[in-house]
């Protein structure tokens, strides 16, 4: 373990969080599909059939052979016989001969005999079961082939992927109606500290309502995990470790959610090294706010603890909490995402210094001027929840960086799932 | 209303829906504020009260007069008695009187007297009682003042806000422990098509299985509005109105997720036109795919009739249903939330031809290649689900424009709530 003061880098911080924790993999329940929304899948998922099982037509139109429209014009159109219908939602009993043609509708089934499928509009019903044709159309043309959607036995949606809605619906259109997903990982978030009090009680002179243990809750269950609450903890030193081993044991992940004395800093230290056999893995990182972040291992378990400052502990869950909850949940989420959505590009409406030697995390609001975003520093104390109500999200300040410039385009990281 | 093949421009259908419906503003209900993320506020919340209640430290070190520390420096320090201790979670009952100084941490509450805190880092114990002051604090340095988070009667969230995890935090910190939210929309969704059977059935020849009322309900459950989902209703027209009466009666839109054939699609128009006083508002959009939706007022609710291709269906619900519903919801989010959190910037794999006269909604893909983004269109037909699950959001070509070029940056609107 490190000594205080000796602060690691935020790079070195994340790459010893990957070295120590293995990650096994989560249980695997079912869940109905039409509930599986935001679920991470368990195991790959191959289709069960073909889908579609039988050709079907795309347009509203006529059935036919597609040779026998060869050629076809406005100034030459050819002339089929109209010999049938087929009904929707029915086999297609009908079978197209030579020149033929059948009735169809979009989604209908292709009939026996016929290849392609011309569209109503370039056709004209004439008298006496005739219909004119002016375009000619191609072998498979309008028509979606038996499997051409999805072939049976193809991987339609792999293990660790997150459940969309149109993968709802895909699931649904191959008859599989309950899926095999990850259990969620519970997380125990402990709030500790003399000074703090549950929301619902008045605090009297030197105590505080509970901020950082409903705000890190509500963090957890945005990512898609479930948090597991506990009333306020004091600076007791058994107290705190009996609630500690009880979190490890009940939960995959634990965060104290600090009271923010250097005493409750000392307890928190000292509990966590006289539980863990590896004890603690950093306790301090070179980023501002945050500093004061800890984790360590108990019973294999990673336990986080975040420092007292709203603003610290958003950044603290962000940057190592978040990384480790997400390889818990068992997604493997594709390399483009935290990019395309977690960042945006914006113009800083002035310039802000830091100091060298740490990353800095600005808070920001965004802001449209015209069509330009901007992104507007909220430079309060870290200690104030209201600077972080009215950011959106961070930009880091890296640690060589002496600050940035007004007009300068900064990516935003945002405050989401 | 609009005959058949007239189609309206994007634009205009949803200046025509913005004009037809009138939003009242939704019932309000009250929820216990940890269980409010993701709901929208139906009030203006104030504060109730000064956040902090008491000015506090935010450092470990000690109170003091900052007077008693002006021109304090390493090689001339300041020396004062240490007269105390302020303990966590009390009231600090000494006063701080001339040349002394009250050991504090981060979070205590500034003692009588006090003005400052000076930092652990810029002191130095000595014996007999005395510290040493090597730098000089301003007067309110490193303290938090009463009310300097939130100010007693100050607005601290708006009505029609979306609650987020900081914001959980922060109305616990102010003792508020329940919440008026609006009452989220419920929104029937209503599969119909004589060729269309539930998940659960094999289907016949000529039947396919449900597919896009489950997609649907996915997307209304990720918006965060609450879904209704019928049966199956066939091609029959007494049924088809019986259902949507019964789902204008108890749903705040309804959406019919159409089988895809042109029956289908007459019978909605006639059962839409027969219900509705003001019958239907158009049908048909200049979009592709999603040319044949279909918007009507039933009872004064908005009924939408979404197509049965399942690319058609994601940009019927994301163009026109999703705007309503937000509306619906009671949500007023800030201006940059679409570009911020639904689009991106990418470069498009290859080139693509485009129609004019109407807009084109290309599906795509995201890759990485290096640090780029990457958009590849993928190019199946529309009717194929497996074209959607393999999409992660579109990039628009404008009615006026013949394509996009290999390379050209676009802007991706990610399917996402």
């Amino acid at each position: 373990m490190l000594g205080r003061g000796e602060a690691l880098s935020r790079q070195e911080a994340q790459r010893t969080l990957k070295e120590a924790f293995s990650f096994p993999e989560p249980p695997v329940e079912e869940v109905e599909t039409f509930a599986s929304l935001g679920r991470v899948l368990g195991r790959e998922v191959t289709s069960p059939e073909d889908l579609p099982s039988f050709a079907r037509s795309t347009m509203d139109g006529y059935a036919l052979r597609a040779r026998d429209t060869y050629g076809a014009s406005e100034s030459m159109a050819a002339y089929l016989t109209l010999t049938g219908e087929v009904p929707m939602g029915k086999a297609a009993e009908v079978s197209v001969g030579e020149m033929a043609a059948v009735r169809i509708a979009t989604g209908g089934m292709l009939p026996d005999g016929a290849d392609a499928v011309v569209m109503l509009e370039h056709t004209a019903l004439m008298d006496a079961g005739m219909i004119e044709v002016v375009r000619p159309v191609a072998p498979g043309e309008n028509v979606i082939q038996i499997g051409e959607d999805v072939r049976q036995g193809r991987p339609v949606l792999p293990r660790g992927h997150r459940i969309r809605p149109q993968d709802v619906g895909l699931l649904c259109g191959l008859g599989i109606t309950r899926v095999p997903v990850y259990r969620r990982p519970t997380v125990s978030v402990i709030p500790t500290g003399n000074e703090i009090v549950a929301p619902g009680q008045t605090p009297l002179p030197g105590q505080v309502r509970d901020i950082n243990s409903f705000h890190l809750a509500a963090l957890v269950e945005q990512t898609g995990s479930c948090p597991i609450r506990y009333g306020v903890v004091p600076d007791d030193e058994e107290r705190l470790k009996e609630a500690v081993r009880r979190a490890v044991a009940e939960s995959n992940l634990v965060i104290l959610s600090g009271g923010s004395s250097v005493g409750t800093r000392d307890l928190t230290e000292k509990v966590l090294t006289s539980l863990g056999r590896r004890g603690i893995l950093f306790h301090g990182v070179a980023v501002k706010p945050g500093k004061p972040t800890l984790c360590a291992l108990v019973e294999g378990r990673p336990v986080f603890g975040l420092p007292g400052h709203p603003a610290a502990v958003v950044i603290g869950y962000d940057l190592f909490v978040r990384p480790v909850l997400k390889s818990l949940s068992g997604e493997q989420s594709p390399p483009w995402i935290e990019r395309a959505e977690r960042t945006v590009t914006a113009a800083l409406t002035r310039s802000v210094a830091s100091r060298p030697g740490r990353e800095d995390y600005l808070r920001v609001a965004l802001e449209m001027k015209g069509e330009e975003l901007l992104a507007r520093p909220i430079l309060g104390k870290s200690g104030l929840i209201s600077t972080l109500v009215g950011a959106v999200g961070t930009v880091v300040i890296p640690e060589q960086k002496p600050g940035l410039e007004k007009g300068e385009q900064v990516v935003v990281r945002l405050f989401s799932p």
